[in-house]
Parts: C-alpha cells; sequence; structure tokens
C-alpha cells in the first residue's frame, strides 16, 4: 500500500486492502512495514501508538475479527515507557494479540550516494525473538521486521524454535532493493526452509525515503511464488506447509548443523 | 579444470592451469573440489592421499613454490588414521602449508528426481573453522567446502575470525546448481561483507556426478565480479580488499548484530 502523512487515510487503505484480500479467501494478511507513517524519523513520534488501544491498533484488531484472519500488522511506531519502537502487531482471527514482534536491529546506514538513514536517533531496539501460533498447523509464524533479515542468527533462531512461515514487514530502498531484496529474502528461506514473506509499502517517487516495493514471497526451496509491483498491489497466494517438510526431508540441513562448531 | 579417472592426467591439467594463472599475474589461485578425483564415493579411497606426501601433495607444494602463489588446492579425498575426510590443502608461496580445511557438513542428500548423494558412506567430517592467514593483508582466508556454504553460521564464525575472502571450493550438481549456486555464494558474501570465491570442476555430461561449473567471483556487496563457463574455464580477476572496509563503513552489519539474543 501507498504509505502517506495523512494517518486516517493510511488506516482506512489499510482496512479495504485487508478486507479484499480477507474476500479473495485470505487465511493469513501481512501489512507493509510502518503502514500507518511515513518511513522518516520526523514522523515516527507523532504517529507513535500504545498499546492496547490507538486508532492504527484498533482497526488491526476489528479488521482481523471481521474477516477471522491472522493479521501480521506491518509495523508501526509505538511507544512504550517514554520510548519508541518499531513494532508489528500480529492478531489472531478473534482479536487477539498472537505476539508483538519489536524491530530487534535498528537501521543507521551511511552509503554516500545511496541511503543515509539513523533509526537509532528515535528509536529503541527490541530484545525478543518473535514466534507467534500458526493456526491450523504444528509449525510457528516467526516475525521480523526490514533490517533483521539481514542477519541469519535472527532467521537460524526463528527456524530452530519451529517457524514454518517468516513475515517480514519491510521497507528497502532504491539502493538497498535492486541490490539485495530478492536475494535476502529468498537465501533466508532456503537456508532455513521455511516460507518468507517480505511486506514493502508502496513506491513513491516524491516521498524522503523512496520504498523498494515489489512485495515477495518465497517458498523453503527458494522459489519466488509471488511479487508485487513496484506501486501498490495486492498479492494473494497459496501455500503448502507440506513444502517445509518435504525439503527438510530431501535435504536435512536443520539435521546437518554442527552446533558444536559456531 | 575437467576431472577425469586418470589421476596423473588431472595433476597434470591442473599443474598446467596454475602456471597459466600465474604468468597472467595471479596472486592466490583456486582448485575445485575433487580435483585430482572423481566426485564420487567409489574412488575417493583409491585416491587419498595422506600428508605430508602423495603426487597431488607434492605437485601442489612444487606449483605454489614455483609460481610465488597462495594456492587453494580445492580439495581431495585425505586419508588420515583409517579415516578419509574432503580436505582443502592451502599452500604459501615457499611452499609451508598455511591450512588444511577437512569438509565440516558432509553432503548427504535424497531428492527425488533430482540428486542423491551420501558423503558419510566414505567420508568423516571434520571439526575445525579454518582461516589461514591472507599475504599483504591485515585480514584472513577462510576456507570452505561445497556444501559448508549451506551453513551461515559457518561462515559467520569466519568473517568474525578476520576473514575478508573466503576460498570455496564447491562441485554443485544440475538439481543445486541452477536452484542455489548464485544465491549461496552472494548472500554470504553480503551477509558477511567478504569477497567469496566459489571453484567447481567443469561440467561432464557422461559423469556419475555431473558438476555445475560455473566458478563464481563475488565482493562484499554481493556483486558477481567474474563467472567461469559450465565448462572447463580458467577466470583471472582482481579484488580490492579495501573494498571490505568501505562496506563494513557504509552498512555496518557486524558492528550492528545482537550476539545476547542469538
Amino acid at each position: 500500500m501507498a504509505v502517506t502523512d495523512d494517518k486516517a487515510r493510511n488506516l482506512a487503505r489499510a482496512r479495504e486492502m485487508i478486507r479484499t484480500a480477507g474476500e479473495e479467501g485470505s487465511d493469513i494478511v501481512v501489512l507493509p512495514e510502518m503502514f500507518n507513517c511515513p518511513y522518516d524519523s520526523q514522523y515516527f513520534a507523532p504517529f507513535a501508538e500504545e498499546w492496547p488501544h490507538g486508532p492504527s491498533l484498533n482497526m488491526l484488531r476489528e479488521t482481523a475479527i471481521e474477516g477471522r484472519i491472522l493479521l501480521v500488522g506491518g509495523s508501526i511506531p509505538e511507544r512504550h515507557q517514554g520510548s519508541i519502537f518499531n513494532t508489528s502487531f500480529v492478531f489472531g482471527p478473534s482479536g487477539e494479540l498472537l505476539a508483538r514482534h519489536r524491530k530487534v536491529h535498528l537501521f543507521d546506514v551511511d552509503i554516500p550516494g545511496g541511503i543515509t538513514f539513523k533509526e537509532s536517533d528515535t528509536l529503541s531496539p527490541g530484545n525478543d525473538v518473535t514466534l507467534a501460533p500458526l493456526t491450523g498447523s504444528s509449525g510457528k509464524l516467526g516475525v521480523a521486521v526490514c533490517y533483521d533479515i539481514r542477519f541469519p542468527e535472527l532467521f537460524r533462531r526463528m527456524a530452530l524454535g519451529g517457524a514454518m512461515l517468516v513475515a517480514v514487514p519491510a521497507a528497502f530502498n532504491l539502493t538497498t532493493g535492486p541490490a539485495h531484496w530478492d536475494l535476502l529474502f529468498r537465501t533466508r528461506a532456503v537456508d532455513n526452509q521455511v516460507f518468507v514473506v517480505g511486506v514493502s509499502p508502496a513506491r513513491l517517487p516524491g516521498a524522503s525515503y523512496v520504498a523498494f516495493g515489489h512485495s515477495i514471497l518465497v517458498d523453503p526451496w527458494g522459489e519466488v511464488l509471488a511479487m508485487a509491483a513496484a506501486s501498490e498491489d495486492l498479492v494473494v497466494s497459496e501455500i503448502d506447509l507440506a513444502r517445509v517438510e518435504q525439503v527438510r526431508r530431501e535435504l536435512p540441513l536443520l539435521k546437518h548443523r554442527r552446533a558444536e562448531l559456531y
């Protein structure tokens, strides 16, 4: 979805797209990183909400119940005890909070001629590996946010903890996106033999931070099952969790780890 | 190089190609996995050699001295105390042994309609993360063999230990090669911000195990600097280790690790 500096408009648009996804038969819906707020440090504090109530949190809870879906609410700026986190709230079909992932790795980069951003100026990091129950399955849903995907250790922890699908709201940019977007989502899937879905805000050429777009769904063998456009787009796709077991049986990477050496 | 079941022919061919690489100005030369022996379990025992002498070990030592090069001797079956390892011997320009990497992760896979192989029927695994001095640099040379590349933990250990370049003699096949070859070499480079070079035997359509070929050199940003043909090929390329420091300064992944969480 296209994220603007009008929060009410963002929430209305998200609600509309979630409903459409539900009408098309989705059991799980994933929104992009900072879906309620421009990805720009000056907006994080004024757009932040505190659990358990706020316009974005209420909308997520209501639409999860309404659609009877598992809703990975992208991420929003979360205010908590004087700090602001980049947080993904995950709601179940009864509106219950299944998980809350606070982005663990903050995006502080400075690439001359490319992208410069310093999340740690305004945000605090989370301290947890996040797994939620995955309805109708023995597996779990892992949750990470954007820059977290650059750390293979985090994904390994999720896989060893039972993740079969990892949802990653993520706003890459026009420097890191063309260079690494597909690559990182595909490799985390291949290394851990899980499904990985990355969901980006739409690309808006005028924005202070131009997101890459191209939300992506990858299977445990690294095949790209679906990819969105750079502009606003809704992708509905199907995954078969049995594929996780099949790939792990054929190429038993997790069994072949030499944990005593690492 | 094309590897046959004629060991003397393999050694002569390797010597010739190393010489050519040296004449073209190479400081470092990397040979493919099992360069002296077909990648086929029945050949590992009869082709094995025991440190410090044997036709392959002697050839490697002599050509390293002759060319004044750092020579990553692909890998050979190594006999040691009744076991056989898939071992990469690394020689310095004075013929000194700089490192010996015994493949840590054995390739035991069974993909119906794809590839089936069971290294553990004949081979024993190594137990060490391998780093060698990298001449003229403060960094180190990491060494891994083939299936080792599927384990991000091993590459992280090498990077944290100072690796700036990781050499990976590797024989992927026609199932795993098209699916994962570029992907894995590129991601290990991007995640660890190191150069990674993968060197494969040439593709020989008649062989019992058909190697993928396409030896590859990737820079710390994930760009493919050079790629060989599927058939026999010699690639000479240049790397600038300062690129490692530059990428790590711009996108400080190793500093941003949250080691206490993994």
